[in-house]
């Protein structure tokens, strides 16, 4: 049984804390933060993913040196500043970085972990983080401050928490993450920051990672671009006591419905918050042969630009989703594709049902817009999120000499 | 040496006749046009590429199955109506308009391809073209008609012809397109004819044809969707008489050059009309370990929607262009990269020159941009085509119900 917890946070988990100042990194404006702190008053388990893209940044390379150890206290994170492209000193300002973060709360450089978004190509104003570091307050309830601090073009901070039971204890998962919109000179980045007090075997953790994302994060699409420093990390600090999640079969379940849950509701929220995005976008793959197969076709048709022009302009034109289903080139017969546009069967056996137009526009003409594919190949689904493509997204992204 | 034949078509080549009628596929207009016939006199050698998508036109199954014999006289095409996602009323339809198109000029209907662009799912008026075709009068100057009967919402048609000189003799290469940008509620597609009198053996013709696909066609992209028509013909009836071009090296090799030229001409108008597109972009990759890789990094930037906001916006965010080098995939040492736009260099060993962003702005601001991306990690180059993404690609194909 999961429930979300109001006005929750990543530091909603016992034993997390954390904070946030303004160093001026990002244009200063009322609640501009930009320099966030997450600790965890004992050495925590993390797992954690990072982007697939061959240019990564500094920052990211050597958050994937210390995960790999499995341990960590703190996360230090910055907005405003990729710490990307910019040579040799990207490695060492990372490095200073995690170590004045370190000194602040009386820990080890090893133990603290880093992730930063903005702009690739210009080095981090270390003078300033070094001036400002030390602004930086953690609390119970600075969980807010920090999701703050990671946003660049997000229209809102993205936050949740949520418990669950587990046999005779309940444990906490709060999330804050931050989302795929651009202004220039910004380039998108994802981040997200997972804090459980759940005890959790370091072997489990990284598989539930693992799971959670790929159903979560790895599903999301808003502009086919991958960012230089996308990172998910996700700490159990075990505060909940208790034994081990992963001892019980069923708790180890019920952890990972949570983990997954909260992945699901912050990608959607990213998704939905996409720049310039004015409608959700959630595809529905079932019927396939293979949940891979699911997830990529999902992931496909939520990715066409023709798709999301389709959902801004609440059009109808389903041979724009039989395209994109086609060229995600997952084994499937045309001839038995059905197609269901918010619960309104529009194509059945791959051609077209006679429905009313105005009816199917006014359907989507919602929020939030579901495409349901059923392939009667097999028993496998998937879903993927996105959002529409609108002349605001090109705006925001050309906006730098027109 | 190859020499551009002014006013060229697709019939500037000896033998080959076309016309093109208007049916009332689509919405009619001064000059509009939507069906068109391109005959040859002979029986002509034949090589084609189609699209990659799982969901083909039955037009493309008929003509792929009838192009695997090597042997063509005509090709007969619509536009208005891609004959996809129809059932099975798609193949009878296809195979009654090449019997249509078969009788009209007296051969056998097996003799007659097709190819078919406009409105995924909406079956083909074929009483429209039973009633029509037989007002499509074929001649030499014919080429002109065929090509604006193929277009859909192509601004202009594209066409051209080339001769060039084997030993000997002048071959003459003329070539049709059509390309990629839609308005509610065509579907792109991209179609391509070549016709030519080399004489060209079958086996020589087909690796021709891939050779100069994979470095044009294949090269270009508007929007990162494929359509469920793209098709590609090359005939080659052998009128120039003479012995076939691959019995001389340097006939094949000139043959070969002249081949590769038109298509890559041809595709380079598609991407400059794409839709909604302001500027054309050229993204040269070399020193790549292999040509497979420096094609796939120049087909990865052209295709990376950021990438195309800040040519639409004149922005010389070259971070943009790290990140879709990364995401490619491809084997290059970051340190090592230098990049050029309009052959300003902006990007030394990966880092940033400190480049003056107002004349860079200004090289930016002309209808052709060039990309260069030197990765000194190998002796492979290749290069593609693309469009800037603008606020009208975006209004065009949302624009049903908006």
């Amino acid at each position: 049984m999961i429930e979300l917890i109001k006005g929750g946070s990543v530091t909603s988990a016992k034993g997390f804390i954390a904070g946030g100042t303004y160093a001026g990194l990002k244009r200063s404006g009322e609640d501009v933060l930009d320099l966030g702190l997450l600790y965890s008053e004992v050495l925590a388990n993390v797992a954690a993913t990072f982007t697939t893209n061959m240019v990564k940044s500094p920052s990211v390379v050597l958050s994937q040196r210390r995960v790999a150890k499995g341990k960590a206290r703190a996360v230090v994170a910055n907005s405003g500043c990729a710490n990307a492209c910019v040579g040799e000193q990207g490695l060492k300002d990372a490095e200073e970085f995690t170590a004045l973060a370190a000194k602040h709360v009386g820990i080890q450089p090893e133990e603290v972990l880093i992730c930063s978004t903005g702009l690739i190509g210009v080095e981090l104003p270390m003078a300033l983080i070094r001036h400002n570091i030390g602004n930086i307050h953690l609390s119970e309830h600075g969980g807010h401050k920090f999701a703050r601090a990671i946003m660049t073009t997000d229209s809102h901070p993205k936050e949740m928490a949520i418990s669950v039971d587990l046999s005779g204890r309940k444990v906490t998962l709060g999330g804050a993450a931050k989302g795929v919109g651009m202004i220039h000179p910004n380039m998108a980045t994802m981040l997200c920051f997972i804090a459980t007090d759940a005890p959790v075997g370091l072997e489990f953790l990284r598989k539930a990672t693992k799971e959670a994302i790929e159903t979560s994060f790895n599903q999301i699409d808003v502009d086919g671009d991958t960012s230089t420093n996308d990172t998910c990390i996700v700490m159990a600090n075990g505060k909940a006591g208790g034994q081990p999640v992963e001892a019980n079969p069923a708790d180890a379940k019920a952890f990972q419905e949570a983990l997954t849950y909260i992945c699901i509701s912050l990608a959607k929220e990213l998704a939905r918050d996409g720049e310039g995005a004015q409608r959700l976008l959630e595809v529905v793959v079932d019927g396939a042969k293979t949940v891979a197969d699911a997830r990529k076709a999902a992931r496909e048709v939520c990715g066409s630009n023709l798709v999301k022009s389709m959902v801004h302009g609440r059009d109808p034109n389903w041979g724009r989703i039989m395209m994109a289903l086609g060229k995600s080139g997952i084994d499937f017969d045309e001839s038995k594709v059905d197609i269901f546009i918010n619960d309104i069967h529009i194509v059945h056996d791959g051609v077209s049902i006679p429905y009313m137009k105005e009816a199917v526009i006014s359907a989507m003409s919602v929020p939030d817009v579901q495409f349901r594919l059923s392939l009667h190949a097999g028993e496998a689904s998937g879903t993927a999120w996105g959002c529409d493509l609108t002349e605001e997204y090109v705006t925001f992204n050309s906006a730098y000499a027109t």
